[in-house]
């Protein structure tokens, strides 16, 4: 199975990294020289959380710069995994998509929210895409070496441009490559289940990162001082309810108890630091305009207005400028 | 003249020494027994930003812990002047004003806003209140030592209950007190007006904190850093407009070229630390409540919402918890 993969931040060298380890022939194209050439020389290490590690050796997986990336690989490829951020897309449409998007059979995307998917949609015309929704906990510790924090698990769905889960019969061999999906990435060790509900998923964890990311970021707090104090809890769920009304006028549904998912997530990753909240301490753009950007912009196409989602996007903007 | 001066911060060892200096008679009232006792024991240092310093000796300025703040004190004052901040006021209010009010002649504020002079209004049954408003540069670099960063001007006039100046016949007596307050602080070296448009100047320098003020605390940016973005420029604009709606509808007249000024402001203390963004930074509670949360209850009063000025209130208030 020849696996090519884009992104070598956390996720992609944990996924790399298991899934060569577990004997797919695996490709990750990196934004840096450097990075390609020290995975090439030494391998990629991925330490766990009780101090063992599993070691790649070189060779293992193949690393190149992105810059190299060429029609080849992306024919090659039985699935092209994104793993890039979602600020990342753009840029990977212009080299990768528009000169070589015929040639790619299956696209598997591991951003946030949805707008990525309509605009790699437009660029391959004859390839399958599927969205991939992650709570494997990784972090990148260096060019070669990850820590998997935490297992979680991965759901991973078709999409296609009608929004919504394929609902007519599928064809032999997409439900085919559906199971191989599935199937190599438990392999390789990712609890991973196939879910023709994807949606519900996206807007999910959509929500739960627009609830926590921005304030969690303009507050330099972790995510579990957001509960510390009612009036941080109140402004939550005035952004929860805000986006409720946006997501009811498109039509998307909720799962119950949603907020209380909020919650529990703040709890249950208290002392953690959100990524927006890396992204602005450390002076990078962040996922705003990914996260709470696609909230507002939805609400524009249904006719339901943003504020609070729409000032916190500038608001964040305004900090990294 | 005596002067009973409540708040020894910045601005109130500044304005009591140099009161001092010039021979009035000033008891300055601290909040903590040790501050009371480092003046009582060696007088205040006014250091200059030239390198030289006026130094007051112990026993030139009465120092006393505002918990021993009594009766005799409020009817011996000339003038009373409050160096507190507005965070203080309704505290002031507990221990001074309910058990004293009826025994104190004039009270002179030097709070931004207006909130707290109809408070103090309810508690001064026959005094007069003054509204000040400076732009005297002062740096606390002590318990008794100031720097007089660079000199300004002093704005006072006169505050009545129906939040306008009072347009009817003086007395000859409240004439009389309005100019010996004026010549009195022209004597200490501060050049000082007084106004019949207090409020113009109280809500200018209303308008220019709540654009200034809180996009730098949350953005943790000094004052210049505004404007090296036109996306920071666009967000203060909207807070000014959003205002400029409130104040049309409470028939606050605004002068021309407001904006220009706010922009100028900017450019000229371009490497400050606003106020808020130093409470934000020390974890203190921040003045917002009574600079954009001023803003949203007048327009509530008349009808116009001031949404952005409302989510900022909240979102600095859950910084600072």
């Amino acid at each position: 199975m020849d696996i090519q993969m884009i992104g070598a931040g956390s996720l992609g060298l944990l996924y790399a990294g298991k899934l060569a380890a577990s004997g797919a022939k695996v490709t990750l194209w990196c934004r840096s020289d450097e990075q390609a050439a020290a995975i090439h020389s030494s391998g990629i290490t991925i330490h766990h959380s009780d101090g063992g590690e599993l070691h790649i050796p070189p060779g293992v997986v193949q690393a190149h710069p992105l810059s190299e990336f060429h029609e080849e690989a992306g024919a090659a490829a039985d699935y092209l995994v994104l793993m890039v951020k979602q600020q990342g897309i753009e840029d990977l449409v212009e080299r990768v998509f528009i000169p070589y998007g015929r040639s790619i059979q299956r696209c598997v995307c591991f951003q946030n929210g949805t707008g990525h998917l309509e605009l790699l949609q437009q660029h391959l015309p004859s390839g399958a895409i599927y969205a991939a929704i992650t709570t494997e906990g990784a972090k990148r510790i260096g060019p070669r070496e990850v820590l998997h924090a935490g297992s979680g698990t991965t759901t991973i769905g078709p999409y296609n441009t009608e929004g919504m889960p394929e609902s007519g019969q599928k064809s032999a061999s997409r439900e085919i490559s559906d199971i191989r999906l599935i199937e190599l990435l438990n392999r390789a060790g990712f609890k991973t289940y196939l879910s023709n509900e994807i949606y519900t998923a996206i807007y999910r964890k959509l929500m739960i990162n627009a609830v926590i990311n921005p304030l969690t970021a303009l507050w330099r707090i972790p995510n579990g001082a957001l509960l510390d104090d009612p009036m941080r809890i109140q402004l939550m769920k005035e952004l929860f309810d805000e986006a409720c009304a946006v997501y009811d006028a498109a039509g998307i549904s909720r799962e119950d108890h949603l907020w209380d998912q909020i919650v529990g997530v703040c709890r249950m990753t208290s002392t953690n630091t959100s990524s927006m909240l890396k992204d602005v301490l450390e002076g990078r753009a962040t996922e705003i305009s990914w996260i709470n950007g696609s909230i507002v912009r939805l609400g524009q196409r249904h006719g339901v207005a943003a504020p609070k989602h729409e000032l916190l996007c500038r608001l964040i903007e305004g900090t990294t400028k």
